[in-house]
Protein backbone atom coordinates (compact mmCIF):
# COMPACT_ATOMS: atom_id res chain seq x y z
CA UNK A 1 0.00 0.00 0.00
CA UNK A 2 1.60 3.33 -0.92
CA UNK A 3 1.03 6.32 1.16
CA UNK A 4 1.42 10.03 1.42
CA UNK A 5 2.04 12.00 3.64
CA UNK A 6 1.77 15.44 4.73
CA UNK A 7 4.51 16.42 6.78
CA UNK A 8 5.11 20.17 8.95
CA UNK A 9 8.02 21.12 10.46
CA UNK A 10 10.25 23.52 12.35
CA UNK A 11 13.15 24.22 10.29
CA UNK A 12 15.41 25.83 13.12
CA UNK A 13 16.96 22.45 14.82
CA UNK A 14 17.47 20.50 11.68
CA UNK A 15 20.00 19.94 8.86
CA UNK A 16 17.03 20.00 5.90
CA UNK A 17 14.76 17.22 4.54
CA UNK A 18 17.50 15.25 2.81
CA UNK A 19 19.00 12.15 4.54
CA UNK A 20 22.97 12.59 4.93
CA UNK A 21 25.51 10.91 7.12
CA UNK A 22 25.61 12.81 9.41
CA UNK A 23 22.00 12.12 10.60
CA UNK A 24 19.74 15.03 12.06
CA UNK A 25 17.69 15.57 9.15
CA UNK A 26 13.70 15.41 8.73
CA UNK A 27 14.33 12.50 6.37
CA UNK A 28 16.09 10.36 8.73
CA UNK A 29 14.09 11.51 11.98
CA UNK A 30 10.78 10.10 10.41
CA UNK A 31 12.54 7.17 8.26
CA UNK A 32 13.57 6.26 11.68
CA UNK A 33 9.91 6.79 12.92
CA UNK A 34 8.49 4.30 10.11
CA UNK A 35 11.45 1.52 11.25
CA UNK A 36 9.69 2.19 14.72
CA UNK A 37 6.11 0.95 13.69
CA UNK A 38 6.91 -1.55 11.39
CA UNK A 39 10.47 -2.90 12.34
CA UNK A 40 11.80 -2.71 8.72
CA UNK A 41 14.01 -0.05 6.95
CA UNK A 42 11.43 2.09 4.28
CA UNK A 43 13.09 4.51 2.54
CA UNK A 44 10.92 8.00 1.96
CA UNK A 45 10.56 9.92 -1.21
CA UNK A 46 9.51 13.41 -0.39
CA UNK A 47 8.23 16.77 -3.27
CA UNK A 48 11.93 17.66 -3.00
CA UNK A 49 14.50 19.04 -0.19
CA UNK A 50 14.41 21.90 1.84
CA UNK A 51 17.80 23.66 2.85
CA UNK A 52 18.89 23.75 6.80
CA UNK A 53 16.72 26.01 8.62
CA UNK A 54 13.88 25.93 5.94
CA UNK A 55 10.06 25.22 7.44
CA UNK A 56 7.25 23.59 6.14
CA UNK A 57 3.63 24.02 6.76
CA UNK A 58 2.52 20.92 4.09
CA UNK A 59 5.54 19.05 2.96
CA UNK A 60 4.50 16.00 0.50
CA UNK A 61 6.51 12.31 0.87
CA UNK A 62 5.08 9.11 -0.08
CA UNK A 63 6.27 5.02 1.09
CA UNK A 64 5.53 1.97 0.56
CA UNK A 65 4.19 0.09 3.50
CA UNK A 66 5.57 -3.08 4.00
CA UNK A 67 2.78 -6.14 3.97
CA UNK A 68 3.56 -6.75 7.27
CA UNK A 69 1.86 -3.94 8.62
CA UNK A 70 -2.07 -3.64 8.63
CA UNK A 71 -2.83 -0.49 9.54
CA UNK A 72 -5.48 1.53 7.89
CA UNK A 73 -3.66 5.09 6.55
CA UNK A 74 -5.77 7.10 9.22
CA UNK A 75 -4.10 5.09 12.28
CA UNK A 76 -0.31 6.35 10.83
CA UNK A 77 -1.03 9.48 11.77
CA UNK A 78 -0.58 8.82 15.69
CA UNK A 79 1.48 6.05 15.03
CA UNK A 80 4.09 8.26 13.13
CA UNK A 81 3.76 10.93 15.87
CA UNK A 82 4.23 9.36 19.35
CA UNK A 83 7.78 8.75 17.29
CA UNK A 84 8.50 12.33 15.98
CA UNK A 85 9.85 14.73 17.80
CA UNK A 86 7.38 17.87 18.47
CA UNK A 87 8.83 19.79 16.11
CA UNK A 88 8.36 17.44 13.45
CA UNK A 89 3.90 15.88 12.69
CA UNK A 90 2.84 14.38 10.15
CA UNK A 91 -0.83 16.12 10.00
CA UNK A 92 -2.05 13.48 7.18
CA UNK A 93 -1.66 10.32 5.89
CA UNK A 94 -3.70 8.92 2.84
CA UNK A 95 -3.63 6.05 0.73
CA UNK A 96 -2.42 6.78 -2.72
CA UNK A 97 -2.27 4.72 -6.71
CA UNK A 98 1.06 2.63 -6.56
CA UNK A 99 2.01 5.06 -9.51
CA UNK A 100 1.74 8.55 -7.52
CA UNK A 101 5.38 9.84 -7.09
CA UNK A 102 5.55 12.55 -4.27
CA UNK A 103 7.99 14.43 -6.52
CA UNK A 104 7.07 13.30 -9.71
CA UNK A 105 3.61 13.50 -9.54
CA UNK A 106 3.81 16.94 -8.34
CA UNK A 107 2.50 19.57 -10.65
CA UNK A 108 3.81 22.89 -8.43
CA UNK A 109 4.54 24.32 -5.01
CA UNK A 110 3.96 27.55 -3.04
CA UNK A 111 6.86 28.95 -0.71
CA UNK A 112 5.70 32.01 1.85
CA UNK A 113 8.95 33.79 2.68
CA UNK A 114 8.36 36.18 5.85
CA UNK A 115 9.95 39.82 6.22
CA UNK A 116 9.94 41.49 9.77
CA UNK A 117 10.18 44.74 9.55
CA UNK A 118 9.85 45.74 13.36
CA UNK A 119 12.86 47.81 14.91
CA UNK A 120 13.14 44.60 17.15
CA UNK A 121 12.67 41.09 16.51
CA UNK A 122 10.40 39.61 18.25
CA UNK A 123 11.76 36.85 20.20
CA UNK A 124 8.75 34.14 18.48
CA UNK A 125 9.69 34.84 15.39
CA UNK A 126 13.53 34.34 15.92
CA UNK A 127 14.45 31.88 12.96
CA UNK A 128 10.98 32.41 11.02
CA UNK A 129 11.44 35.77 9.66
CA UNK A 130 14.00 37.70 7.61
CA UNK A 131 14.52 40.78 10.07
CA UNK A 132 14.84 43.95 8.16
CA UNK A 133 15.24 46.82 9.99
CA UNK A 134 16.26 48.78 7.15
CA UNK A 135 13.25 50.26 5.38
CA UNK A 136 12.26 48.88 2.16
CA UNK A 137 9.67 50.57 -0.23
CA UNK A 138 6.80 48.23 -0.52
CA UNK A 139 5.93 49.18 -3.85
CA UNK A 140 9.20 48.93 -5.51
CA UNK A 141 9.17 45.36 -3.92
CA UNK A 142 5.98 44.69 -5.21
CA UNK A 143 7.10 45.83 -8.70
CA UNK A 144 10.54 43.31 -8.89
CA UNK A 145 8.36 40.53 -7.93
CA UNK A 146 6.40 41.16 -11.25
CA UNK A 147 9.44 40.48 -12.75
CA UNK A 148 9.41 36.72 -11.72
CA UNK A 149 6.00 36.18 -13.07
CA UNK A 150 5.90 33.96 -16.34
CA UNK A 151 8.10 31.39 -17.74
CA UNK A 152 11.99 32.19 -17.67
CA UNK A 153 15.40 31.27 -17.84
CA UNK A 154 15.94 31.16 -13.81
CA UNK A 155 19.68 30.09 -14.63
CA UNK A 156 21.07 33.26 -12.20
CA UNK A 157 18.67 32.75 -9.25
CA UNK A 158 20.20 29.34 -8.70
CA UNK A 159 23.08 27.98 -7.10
CA UNK A 160 25.18 25.48 -8.00
CA UNK A 161 24.32 21.88 -6.42
CA UNK A 162 27.03 20.47 -8.30
CA UNK A 163 25.30 18.19 -10.28
CA UNK A 164 24.74 20.29 -12.99
CA UNK A 165 24.93 19.33 -16.37
CA UNK A 166 24.92 21.33 -19.87
CA UNK A 167 21.39 19.95 -20.62
CA UNK A 168 20.28 21.47 -16.97
CA UNK A 169 17.17 23.26 -17.75
CA UNK A 170 16.44 26.47 -15.62
CA UNK A 171 13.79 27.20 -17.22
CA UNK A 172 10.55 27.49 -15.14
CA UNK A 173 6.78 28.97 -14.73
CA UNK A 174 6.20 31.46 -11.84
CA UNK A 175 2.42 32.13 -11.87
CA UNK A 176 2.30 34.08 -8.64
CA UNK A 177 5.06 36.74 -6.93
CA UNK A 178 2.82 38.58 -4.63
CA UNK A 179 3.75 41.11 -1.54
CA UNK A 180 0.75 40.66 1.25
CA UNK A 181 0.78 42.52 4.48
CA UNK A 182 0.96 40.55 7.78
CA UNK A 183 1.55 42.01 11.28
CA UNK A 184 4.44 43.59 11.43
CA UNK A 185 5.65 43.10 8.39
CA UNK A 186 5.42 41.46 4.86
CA UNK A 187 4.80 38.02 3.33
CA UNK A 188 5.61 37.10 -0.33
CA UNK A 189 3.83 34.41 -1.80
CA UNK A 190 5.31 32.52 -4.71
CA UNK A 191 3.52 29.84 -6.74
CA UNK A 192 5.53 27.89 -9.85
CA UNK A 193 5.57 24.92 -11.61
CA UNK A 194 9.16 24.21 -9.87
CA UNK A 195 12.04 26.01 -8.00
CA UNK A 196 15.43 25.47 -8.60
CA UNK A 197 18.10 25.39 -5.41
CA UNK A 198 17.53 28.24 -3.75
CA UNK A 199 15.83 29.86 -6.40
CA UNK A 200 13.29 31.65 -3.87
CA UNK A 201 15.74 33.15 -1.51
CA UNK A 202 17.62 34.46 -4.40
CA UNK A 203 14.72 35.78 -5.57
CA UNK A 204 13.78 37.24 -2.55
CA UNK A 205 17.25 38.50 -1.97
CA UNK A 206 17.12 40.67 -5.22
CA UNK A 207 13.93 41.94 -4.86
CA UNK A 208 14.45 43.27 -1.31
CA UNK A 209 17.62 44.67 -2.79
CA UNK A 210 15.62 46.54 -5.07
CA UNK A 211 13.17 47.65 -2.22
CA UNK A 212 15.79 48.78 -0.66
CA UNK A 213 17.34 50.75 -3.24
CA UNK A 214 20.40 48.89 -3.55
CA UNK A 215 19.83 47.94 -7.30
CA UNK A 216 18.19 49.36 -9.85
CA UNK A 217 15.25 47.68 -11.20
CA UNK A 218 16.70 47.73 -14.61
CA UNK A 219 19.84 45.22 -13.55
CA UNK A 220 17.47 43.52 -11.53
CA UNK A 221 15.43 42.55 -14.70
CA UNK A 222 18.43 42.23 -16.54
CA UNK A 223 19.64 39.05 -14.61
CA UNK A 224 16.46 37.10 -15.85
CA UNK A 225 16.87 35.17 -19.20
CA UNK A 226 20.18 35.81 -19.98
CA UNK A 227 21.95 34.00 -22.39
CA UNK A 228 23.87 30.99 -21.66
CA UNK A 229 27.14 33.33 -20.83
CA UNK A 230 25.18 34.72 -18.44
CA UNK A 231 26.97 38.27 -19.35
CA UNK A 232 25.44 39.86 -16.26
CA UNK A 233 26.18 36.91 -13.81
CA UNK A 234 24.60 35.49 -11.33
CA UNK A 235 22.37 37.35 -8.72
CA UNK A 236 24.48 37.53 -5.50
CA UNK A 237 21.94 38.20 -3.03
CA UNK A 238 20.35 35.24 -0.75
CA UNK A 239 18.10 35.96 1.68
CA UNK A 240 18.29 33.88 4.64
CA UNK A 241 16.43 30.48 5.15
CA UNK A 242 14.77 31.91 8.72
CA UNK A 243 11.92 33.29 6.19
CA UNK A 244 11.49 30.50 4.56
CA UNK A 245 8.08 27.88 4.59
CA UNK A 246 7.48 25.44 1.73
CA UNK A 247 3.72 26.12 2.11
CA UNK A 248 1.95 23.80 -0.55
CA UNK A 249 2.78 21.17 -3.02
CA UNK A 250 0.43 21.32 -5.71
CA UNK A 251 -0.92 17.65 -7.31
CA UNK A 252 -2.99 16.80 -10.14
CA UNK A 253 -6.39 15.29 -8.07
CA UNK B 1 19.12 57.10 36.12
CA UNK B 2 16.35 54.64 36.77
CA UNK B 3 15.32 52.83 33.59
CA UNK B 4 12.49 50.59 32.86
CA UNK B 5 12.65 47.95 30.04
CA UNK B 6 10.04 46.14 27.86
CA UNK B 7 11.13 42.88 27.34
CA UNK B 8 9.82 39.69 25.52
CA UNK B 9 11.03 36.45 25.16
CA UNK B 10 10.27 32.59 24.09
CA UNK B 11 10.07 30.73 27.60
CA UNK B 12 10.66 27.39 25.85
CA UNK B 13 14.27 27.37 26.47
CA UNK B 14 14.80 29.10 29.78
CA UNK B 15 13.81 28.27 33.56
CA UNK B 16 11.63 31.26 34.25
CA UNK B 17 12.37 34.54 35.04
CA UNK B 18 13.94 34.42 38.89
CA UNK B 19 17.69 34.62 39.17
CA UNK B 20 18.87 31.18 40.71
CA UNK B 21 21.91 29.90 41.17
CA UNK B 22 22.00 27.12 38.50
CA UNK B 23 21.30 30.04 35.80
CA UNK B 24 19.64 29.76 32.72
CA UNK B 25 16.83 32.11 34.13
CA UNK B 26 15.88 35.12 31.92
CA UNK B 27 16.78 37.69 34.83
CA UNK B 28 20.06 36.17 34.65
CA UNK B 29 20.91 36.91 31.08
CA UNK B 30 19.52 40.22 31.26
CA UNK B 31 21.44 41.10 34.02
CA UNK B 32 24.80 39.31 32.55
CA UNK B 33 24.15 41.68 28.99
CA UNK B 34 23.64 44.75 31.83
CA UNK B 35 27.25 43.74 33.26
CA UNK B 36 29.14 43.34 29.61
CA UNK B 37 27.59 46.92 28.69
CA UNK B 38 28.46 48.27 32.29
CA UNK B 39 31.41 46.63 33.84
CA UNK B 40 29.50 46.51 37.05
CA UNK B 41 27.04 44.02 38.25
CA UNK B 42 23.49 45.35 38.23
CA UNK B 43 20.42 44.19 39.70
CA UNK B 44 17.03 44.33 37.91
CA UNK B 45 13.19 44.53 39.48
CA UNK B 46 11.09 42.70 37.54
CA UNK B 47 6.87 43.28 37.41
CA UNK B 48 7.11 39.71 38.77
CA UNK B 49 8.56 36.02 38.26
CA UNK B 50 7.10 34.45 34.96
CA UNK B 51 7.52 30.27 35.49
CA UNK B 52 9.81 27.74 33.58
CA UNK B 53 8.56 27.54 29.91
CA UNK B 54 6.47 30.67 30.22
CA UNK B 55 6.79 33.51 27.40
CA UNK B 56 6.11 37.50 27.56
CA UNK B 57 5.03 40.00 25.44
CA UNK B 58 5.77 42.74 27.49
CA UNK B 59 7.30 41.86 30.44
CA UNK B 60 8.56 45.26 32.65
CA UNK B 61 11.74 45.65 34.38
CA UNK B 62 14.04 48.68 36.09
CA UNK B 63 17.60 49.09 36.86
CA UNK B 64 19.41 52.22 37.66
CA UNK B 65 21.71 52.87 35.04
CA UNK B 66 25.47 53.37 36.90
CA UNK B 67 26.64 56.84 36.78
CA UNK B 68 29.31 56.00 34.84
CA UNK B 69 27.65 54.89 31.80
CA UNK B 70 26.35 58.11 29.99
CA UNK B 71 23.84 56.29 27.15
CA UNK B 72 20.44 57.92 26.62
CA UNK B 73 17.55 55.50 27.41
CA UNK B 74 17.47 54.48 23.55
CA UNK B 75 20.65 53.17 22.81
CA UNK B 76 20.19 51.12 25.44
CA UNK B 77 17.98 48.98 23.03
CA UNK B 78 20.54 47.89 20.64
CA UNK B 79 23.58 48.06 23.35
CA UNK B 80 21.45 45.03 25.44
CA UNK B 81 19.85 43.14 22.58
CA UNK B 82 23.75 42.12 20.58
CA UNK B 83 24.55 40.82 24.03
CA UNK B 84 21.46 38.99 24.60
CA UNK B 85 20.68 35.39 22.63
CA UNK B 86 17.75 36.00 20.11
CA UNK B 87 14.89 34.61 21.89
CA UNK B 88 15.00 37.00 24.98
CA UNK B 89 14.98 41.02 23.46
CA UNK B 90 14.84 44.27 24.76
CA UNK B 91 11.89 45.75 22.66
CA UNK B 92 12.14 49.31 24.41
CA UNK B 93 13.83 51.46 27.10
CA UNK B 94 12.56 54.69 28.89
CA UNK B 95 13.92 56.71 31.76
CA UNK B 96 11.09 56.87 34.53
CA UNK B 97 11.08 58.47 37.64
CA UNK B 98 13.16 57.14 40.59
CA UNK B 99 10.70 56.15 42.46
CA UNK B 100 9.08 54.05 39.84
CA UNK B 101 9.18 50.20 40.80
CA UNK B 102 8.43 47.56 37.85
CA UNK B 103 6.86 45.50 40.55
CA UNK B 104 5.09 47.80 43.46
CA UNK B 105 3.99 50.33 40.81
CA UNK B 106 2.30 48.23 38.50
CA UNK B 107 -1.45 48.89 38.88
CA UNK B 108 -2.22 45.23 36.85
CA UNK B 109 -1.82 42.65 34.44
CA UNK B 110 -2.92 40.97 31.39
CA UNK B 111 -2.14 37.14 30.37
CA UNK B 112 -2.79 35.51 27.54
CA UNK B 113 -3.67 31.77 27.02
CA UNK B 114 -3.55 29.93 23.78
CA UNK B 115 -5.70 26.72 23.38
CA UNK B 116 -4.61 24.36 20.06
CA UNK B 117 -7.72 22.64 19.05
CA UNK B 118 -6.26 20.74 15.85
CA UNK B 119 -6.05 17.09 15.98
CA UNK B 120 -2.49 17.55 15.57
CA UNK B 121 -0.40 20.25 17.08
CA UNK B 122 1.05 22.19 14.36
CA UNK B 123 5.03 21.83 14.93
CA UNK B 124 5.47 26.00 15.20
CA UNK B 125 3.18 26.07 17.90
CA UNK B 126 4.84 23.68 20.04
CA UNK B 127 5.31 25.25 23.37
CA UNK B 128 3.42 27.73 22.65
CA UNK B 129 -0.18 27.02 23.18
CA UNK B 130 -1.83 23.62 25.08
CA UNK B 131 -2.93 21.18 22.36
CA UNK B 132 -6.28 19.68 23.50
CA UNK B 133 -7.56 17.47 20.54
CA UNK B 134 -10.51 16.12 22.99
CA UNK B 135 -13.54 18.84 21.81
CA UNK B 136 -14.57 21.15 24.80
CA UNK B 137 -17.51 23.20 24.68
CA UNK B 138 -17.20 26.68 24.21
CA UNK B 139 -19.89 28.42 25.28
CA UNK B 140 -19.36 26.50 28.82
CA UNK B 141 -15.44 27.21 28.57
CA UNK B 142 -16.81 31.34 28.03
CA UNK B 143 -19.13 30.21 31.66
CA UNK B 144 -17.00 29.20 33.67
CA UNK B 145 -14.53 32.16 32.35
CA UNK B 146 -17.21 34.42 33.89
CA UNK B 147 -17.35 32.99 37.33
CA UNK B 148 -13.74 34.60 37.92
CA UNK B 149 -14.30 38.73 37.14
CA UNK B 150 -14.83 40.23 39.87
CA UNK B 151 -12.68 40.54 43.22
CA UNK B 152 -12.64 36.91 45.11
CA UNK B 153 -10.41 35.18 47.29
CA UNK B 154 -8.11 32.79 44.79
CA UNK B 155 -6.52 31.08 47.44
CA UNK B 156 -8.10 27.54 45.75
CA UNK B 157 -6.37 28.30 42.05
CA UNK B 158 -3.11 29.43 43.78
CA UNK B 159 0.02 26.71 44.13
CA UNK B 160 1.97 27.41 47.60
CA UNK B 161 5.66 29.03 47.26
CA UNK B 162 6.83 28.15 50.80
CA UNK B 163 6.28 31.92 51.69
CA UNK B 164 2.70 31.74 52.60
CA UNK B 165 1.54 32.88 56.26
CA UNK B 166 -1.30 33.19 58.29
CA UNK B 167 -1.97 37.06 56.88
CA UNK B 168 -1.52 36.00 52.75
CA UNK B 169 -4.00 37.98 50.70
CA UNK B 170 -5.13 35.71 48.78
CA UNK B 171 -8.17 38.56 47.34
CA UNK B 172 -7.69 39.61 43.96
CA UNK B 173 -9.99 41.60 41.02
CA UNK B 174 -10.34 39.72 37.76
CA UNK B 175 -11.56 42.19 35.14
CA UNK B 176 -11.53 40.25 32.05
CA UNK B 177 -11.52 36.77 31.33
CA UNK B 178 -12.50 36.46 28.06
CA UNK B 179 -12.57 34.05 25.31
CA UNK B 180 -11.46 35.14 21.85
CA UNK B 181 -11.16 32.71 18.89
CA UNK B 182 -7.79 32.40 16.94
CA UNK B 183 -6.67 30.50 13.92
CA UNK B 184 -7.36 26.62 14.47
CA UNK B 185 -8.06 27.27 18.73
CA UNK B 186 -9.15 29.90 21.42
CA UNK B 187 -7.34 32.34 23.26
CA UNK B 188 -8.30 33.23 26.79
CA UNK B 189 -7.44 36.82 27.52
CA UNK B 190 -7.29 37.19 31.62
CA UNK B 191 -6.58 40.94 33.48
CA UNK B 192 -6.49 41.93 36.97
CA UNK B 193 -4.83 43.69 39.72
CA UNK B 194 -2.86 40.78 40.55
CA UNK B 195 -2.73 37.51 40.01
CA UNK B 196 -1.31 34.49 42.46
CA UNK B 197 1.47 31.67 42.10
CA UNK B 198 0.44 29.79 38.88
CA UNK B 199 -3.19 31.44 39.01
CA UNK B 200 -3.54 31.74 35.69
CA UNK B 201 -2.98 28.12 34.76
CA UNK B 202 -5.44 26.50 37.63
CA UNK B 203 -7.69 29.00 36.00
CA UNK B 204 -7.65 27.99 32.91
CA UNK B 205 -7.13 24.17 33.78
CA UNK B 206 -10.53 24.21 35.92
CA UNK B 207 -12.54 26.53 33.07
CA UNK B 208 -11.39 23.91 30.22
CA UNK B 209 -12.23 20.70 32.59
CA UNK B 210 -15.74 22.20 32.78
CA UNK B 211 -15.37 22.60 29.36
CA UNK B 212 -14.89 19.23 28.63
CA UNK B 213 -17.62 17.93 30.93
CA UNK B 214 -15.35 16.51 33.48
CA UNK B 215 -16.32 19.08 36.27
CA UNK B 216 -19.66 20.47 36.90
CA UNK B 217 -20.07 24.29 36.74
CA UNK B 218 -21.52 24.20 40.25
CA UNK B 219 -18.58 22.52 41.56
CA UNK B 220 -16.27 25.06 39.84
CA UNK B 221 -18.28 28.17 41.10
CA UNK B 222 -17.80 26.41 44.75
CA UNK B 223 -13.72 26.55 44.33
CA UNK B 224 -14.29 30.58 44.35
CA UNK B 225 -14.42 32.28 47.70
CA UNK B 226 -13.82 29.43 50.17
CA UNK B 227 -13.80 30.15 53.65
CA UNK B 228 -10.77 29.84 55.26
CA UNK B 229 -10.51 26.27 56.21
CA UNK B 230 -11.43 25.30 52.32
CA UNK B 231 -13.71 22.83 52.59
CA UNK B 232 -13.75 21.77 48.85
CA UNK B 233 -10.17 22.54 48.76
CA UNK B 234 -7.54 23.37 45.91
CA UNK B 235 -8.03 23.07 42.60
CA UNK B 236 -6.24 20.16 40.75
CA UNK B 237 -6.28 21.13 37.40
CA UNK B 238 -3.21 23.16 36.19
CA UNK B 239 -3.03 23.80 32.59
CA UNK B 240 0.60 23.85 31.15
CA UNK B 241 3.31 26.89 30.68
CA UNK B 242 3.10 26.61 27.22
CA UNK B 243 0.32 27.62 26.38
CA UNK B 244 0.96 30.86 28.97
CA UNK B 245 2.03 34.20 27.82
CA UNK B 246 2.49 37.66 29.95
CA UNK B 247 1.23 39.81 27.32
CA UNK B 248 1.46 43.11 28.95
CA UNK B 249 1.50 45.19 32.68
CA UNK B 250 -0.03 47.89 32.97
CA UNK B 251 1.37 51.43 35.50
CA UNK B 252 -0.60 54.34 35.85
CA UNK B 253 0.62 56.83 33.27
Amino acid sequence: MRLKLTIAYDGRPYSGWQSQPGGNTIQDIIEQAIEAVTKQQVRIHSSGRTDTGVHANAQIAHFDAPNTVDMNPYNWVPALNTKLPATIRVMDCEQVADDFHARYSATGKTYHYELCMQPVMPPLQAGLAWHLPRQLDPATLEQALTHYIGTHCFKAFAANRGNETESTDYSRTITEAKLTTIDGGYRIIYSGNGFLYKMVRLLTGAAVQAAQGRLRLDDHLALLDQPDDLPYGKSPYCAPADGLTLFQVNYMT
